[in-house]
């Protein structure tokens, strides 16, 4: 039984309540602290936790309390580490960790020092299809990997902190490219560096400073690309997809808008209004449950289990820290145009690996360029003289 | 915290342990009955249970226990429901309840004489898609429901009691369309009586006694239709689809081969084999999160949040009863080639329900028949004059 | 090049006249018929028709015609297809043929008497993703047919006299179950005779006479089992989908609602109307290219490829005839509740088929029912020993 | 009727053809050019082509061949299209148009000057969705377009000269992503301006000198971004989609691989081979008329009525151009790793256009960031003041 802290009791901090304290769940929060007290007595309320503050270290310190976990605007997520640090309790942190690597990598060196668990709340690696399709290309069901992209868009946040550059620390990249990141290379290899990223970005239709839309290009020590693609101005509700291209196969994953479930309805019936929907009739797809179809329910359990059995999460503050450390080159590379390296100070994964080479054999003469069969059922393979380089075309 | 017996340690018995013990649940099974000795003492290790047996009854009164789950073949159930009623433990019991409405009969009219928490496990009503579903048809997003249709079909069922009429009680009807008849039921209403059934059935493949394939009609007694389509001949892996019409919108749900998550390998990358599916190369549709995406999650949650707080739960033996007697008013009809009367002589929903009626006033002289827009932009209606009955055709 | 009058400007003759004339098309409609003056002239404007008439038999025997396309409502159908006989020029119906199978009979009778060219436009059977699938069915990629579903319903039909129990014939059975009835037909083998229909149907909406829902099962002599399932009350845009089981395979085609085009729009940005969609903001579904997707195109090239080569189409009047003997069936059972025989004076296909049967051999003791893989890698059979008939399991 | 000579006999030559003497078609193949004299006969006996030879010359200047359809390797469509002017015979030629834009220009101006029909056979912009979503997107039903993407990939073309990058002028890039820039540009406005490019391109997989993975972004001078995503890599048949993004709205297009017709095969009933797919079990998923679906039909449709109408087709020679230039433009920068400008020594559409901009005003004081509604059914706005910048959240 895990006996929590939560720091923030808004939008995304009723969320991992819902998770936390939902189905037959063991764990229990046992302090809440908001900066407001009408929001931190309602949430004590709504979730029955027994201490509710507005004082973030009364909480942390709070003696019942064995893990930490923050829900805060970015700009407020290094304070919290410290004190958490400060009062040796295990900590876990929504993302993204830090507004920049620099802020992410005092935090991770905070958490070390101090020896305390350190999670890193990134979500999206834990959804069950993820969780699915990772162990899929990890048993080698897509061969070497050569792209991943993964795709968050949606009409743009709800709670306003995330519109201001100086709180948030960035726009959709650091909002919603912090996932996307973080999916592509876990497809790819956590210990595959990364090494430079092309970024553009734009503020194409919201009146902020920030950018409301970008696409970006990681490249891996590898030869893998990894791509994401983010937007505050989507049309049709929360855009979630990832793909994956391998030598041997491919994955397409779509984890809100197409899961299997489609309702039409006139809008006479009720005034039914669909979660998170941009409309309300018509075609609606909603999701059966959102907190395990967007990870939380196995996030939160690989959290408390590591930290019961004395292991790392699979999500660490050091993940947070490269995966600041890409979207940093990112939004350099957006100003610059240039594709920008990824400085990584502390890398604990491989380094010098070469590219992905993987030639098929033909004979001792040919490489293997294409097989197929023909409309008359015959097979015709196409091949590449190993020296002269003349490509040949035969029918077998 | 619920602690459980675990009787049978099969298929299910293993799926039911996988939820009943997954994520953060505070739930234990803390004694497992299987009739094989070798077999038992496996699932104790497995899933850490304490005590194990080959005596039924052992297992029931063993003193830990509170609640007894029973995933036995269908002619065991009977017998194991009434041990737990002798020892006044709850019990949960999986589809179908009994191999017919008699003995489903028997077994409700056992638990309630002896006073003891029953819950039926119909884990198809509590998928997070379904119970989704069926919040958005109560709140009036589809208007009055006209029709529901479930379908499950599959290429057969895993053990070898499933083949056998004596130990199932029947084939596909029994094995799948439980599950399909509570959907629907559950989706008109399950105050609404069911009335009769016309069902069609033959052993089209399979060299057994049972039928291998069905389709049938469940018409209730506000007119509403239930349908279900079930197999074990299916080929493709295993199809689980629901569909609703309302006359002010529609529900298409797909629970199992189209949830969002894609996958192309050629196989050649590793020996993978995906789970349930009939091939492991060409494009295969795995699930995410089966033990979530089937219902069992929110189905014990609610099972055993209802019996800590001592209200009945979601579904209990007078379902299982209902269905049973639904079923076996289609196995009449498959033989007897008539609408079959559903025989309830334990009914607790509304009597004497009228035909849902809704024709739409268009004004004093007319009904409206239909409303649409013309390639010009004009709207178009087509009326039905009350008195004369005659059609006729107006564009404003 | 085919000289066509077309008698009916209305809906359904001006959607034939843009697959007519459509593209590079060498055809062209040399006459058209409408009762209404105005709508006679309109439609020869739009479509640069050369002649117009408000007399049916002058646009038949107009001397350039050469084939006659009947585009009315059903109860017209008979007197043109005796004014074409008298003239001697080819006809092609839309559908249903007659408003019942008596009528269709006397069409079919009459044609063929004058010994003219007859095509029945069942264009459902002329999609290219039923071409395509037929073709994969015919070339036994799905083993043996066991059930073929075919599904259309909609808000209702667009003009008035559909409506009209006298006009028409009937209501969505006739209106929609002819298509389905021919698509079931068509995969599980045209020269398998059905022998006996139960249907439901009901008026369960509209302030109608005839039926506005309605679901039937066709059983065929081999065993096979054909399902149609329409409405006029569906709620959502024109759901068009078919299924087909095999004992090697599955087929499942979407033609209208879901094929692969997806639109979101607030309807901020202009005053655009979805074609036939039921709204025009939130998701939209559009279908590329109608006619197309519909089957008219290839449909009239066989009917006019036919005709230029002397062979008969691959859907004529007798064709027509054996749906509405079908649909004729379909309508007693609605009202008997008893499977009721199709009664076929007339049958060209073949006769006294025996069930199909299909039991595996394992080896000379046993059946196979079923092999599978088990989780741990091994194979697993379920056997049934053919003489005591004992189902027993082995892991190999 | 169009009389056409037609340019070689391979792969697209047939296809083609298949398309002009399709359905009902009054156009007519009248001359047949192949290198080799065994391809010509059989092709012209194939689609009774009453002249065969192999010399181009003799084919363009046959006296009945009005129009010349060059199918043809990328490295022959400049020395085709001059005969084509000295002979004063239209001529269509398929994509791209040159191996860069410099090809291209003197083929566009050799058209130009000799003042003969010419059309650019780009069948991606031709197809029936395609048609209709690019008709949504003119009538506004997308607001203002912020991005387009287009994605073809598949397993490698079908000939071996693709594969040479003298013959092909390039890899995939200008074998698929000549296709992806034409949609995108459709989307966006072809009358817009590309301005720069910035392109990541690798040799993954195949052992060829050309690319076989590329990813671009097209910035236009109004500030969207077209982007493309091509490769020969990809496993699991063709992937052709689109998706639009814009202030009002979304379009997604699946063109192959999900078009609502889906099959699964245990291959044990028929020696079926599915077309172009990569498999023959498990589940495959055909297309329907890929003639219609990929376009052809309508784009020959458009090519005749033009010419005989004295219109320019809605794609010229002049597009191919363009899409040539934008292509080099990606070569350019895959090497310098840059954004590169693109090169347009002629440009017909608009110049200085500004960036598209679009702040909702919410009132005098604020701009509108966001508008949504609450899980209390409240609304809720975010705003920045347009002074002060600061962000603000209103519930109303």
């Amino acid at each position: 039984m895990a006996k929590i802290s939560m720091l923030g009791s808004g939008f995304i901090g009723r969320f991992y309540a819902d998770s936390l304290q939902g189905q037959r769940s063991r764990d229990k929060i046992v302090s809440i602290y908001s900066r407001r007290e009408e929001s931190a007595k309602k949430f004590a309320e709504d979730y029955q936790v027994a201490h509710w503050t507005t004082e973030m270290e009364a909480s942390i310190s709070h003696p019942e309390v064995e893990v930490v976990c923050i829900s805060l605007p970015n700009n407020l997520h290094e304070a919290a580490v410290l004190l958490c640090c400060k009062h040796k309790k295990g900590v876990i942190c929504t993302k993204p960790l830090g507004r920049n690597a620099e802020e992410a990598k005092r935090m991770m060196e905070a958490v070390e020092k101090a020896g305390i668990f350190n999670g890193y709340l990134e979500d999206l690696v834990y959804t069950p299809k993820f969780l699915k399709a990772l162990e899929s290309v990890q048993n080698g069901a897509l061969g070497r990997i050569l792209w991943a992209k993964s795709r968050e868009t949606h009409p743009g946040p709800h709670s306003e902190w995330f519109w201001d550059k100086e709180q948030a620390g960035g726009g959709c990249i650091l909002d919603l490219g912090c996932h996307c990141v973080e999916i592509a290379r876990s497809f790819i290899g956590k210990d595959i560096k990364p090494v430079e990223v092309m970024c553009w970005a734009d503020t194409q239709v919201k009146p902020i400073d920030a950018e409301d839309h970008a696409i970006g290009l990681v490249k891996y020590e590898n030869g893998a690309i990894g791509q994401f693609e983010v937007s505050w101005t989507f049309r049709g509700g929360l855009d979630l997809r990832d793909e994956v291209m391998g030598t041997e196969g491919t994955i397409w994953v779509n984890s809100f808008l197409r899961t299997g479930f489609e309702m039409f309805t006139t809008g006479k019936g009720a005034d039914y209004v669909a979660e998170k929907a941009e409309s309300n009739t018509g075609w609606l797809f909603p999701v059966g449950d959102e907190l395990n179809e967007l990870g939380y329910n196995h996030m939160f359990t690989d959290m408390f289990n590591s930290m019961e059995s004395g292991k790392p999460a699979r999500e660490t503050f050091y993940d947070g820290y490269v995966v600041n450390a890409v979207l940093d080159a990112a939004y350099r590379s957006a100003k610059s145009k240039l594709w920008e390296p990824v400085q990584l100070d502390v890398w604990r994964g491989k380094t010098g690996v070469e590219k992905g080479k993987g030639y098929t054999e033909y004979d001792e003469q040919y490489y293997l360029v294409k097989e197929e069969m023909t409309h008359f059922g015959a097979k015709k393979v196409i091949l590449k003289d190993k020296k002269s380089g003349q490509i040949i075309e035969k029918t077998l």
